[in-house]
């Protein structure tokens, strides 16, 4: 395996967890910043052209794990791998963000939705859709259809 | 941080990163299997409703990491965090795969180019899509278009 090593940070306006949108219907259109370490300066290159980015991060203010759990967006249980739980066997969460611009060391982005000091594993251009007619969301599409009844 | 530990493995036909197709147009079509071990079971409840996973993953077989690289579909280098190569500060892969089936602690999927072994850290719900004419890919989108003239 490895060691986890940050290569940034997140600057966000969260600093608890409760303050973060969540469940159905969770808008995640929060300014922030992923502060990038200098040493990892040149890896950055030629990022400015991407308009969205995968951002691989730890959830470092979570503990333990929880294999079923009941998450905010429904009132039953699902496996921790059909849910966005931060309690995880491997406490890392992914969030894909809009870059609004690059100003050196920082990237300014929209989509915000990790607390203020969140470590950064990676960032990863956003590459390709799943075109919506061939995504299939399971249980989180039957709540939303049950709170819509 | 936290100590990544394998939630499974992937069972696919690549055994030499040389197999699997890179670059320009390469379509991952390749079908295959994560094998989650059986102590993370309860962690798969629900995961059948989902048509596409975000498999997180380990690159295992890279040793140390590159911030200036020049990938397989350019004769340009990029940043490291502008590419997907496999030599990064923090080796995690991630994949988008269809779920084809689920056969208890195997999941069938379409999409696999990782090699046979490649251990899983963390399996995700594919929730949404970035619209087409949003979606800007840098670098990437003028090398296909270099290549195409």
């Amino acid at each position: 395996m490895f060691t986890p090593r940050a290569i940034g940070f997140v600057r966000s306006a969260y600093n608890k967890t409760t303050e973060i949108p969540k469940g159905l219907g969770a808008k995640h259109e929060a300014e922030g910043v992923l502060e990038i370490l200098r040493e990892f300066e040149v890896g950055l290159t030629d990022i400015e052209g991407f308009s969205h980015l995968i951002v691989i991060w730890v959830f470092d203010r979570s503990e333990g794990f929880e294999l079923l759990g009941t998450p905010p967006s429904d009132n039953r249980p699902h496996g921790v791998f059909a849910t966005r739980s931060p309690r995880r066997p491997n406490p890392i969460g992914l969030t894909v963000v809009e870059l609004l611009r690059r100003d050196g060391l920082l990237l300014h982005v929209r989509g915000v939705d990790m607390l203020d000091g969140t470590p950064i594993l990676d960032i990863k251009p956003y590459l390709s859709s799943i075109p919506e007619e061939v995504l299939r969301r399971g249980w989180l599409a039957e709540a939303e259809a049950r709170q819509s009844e």
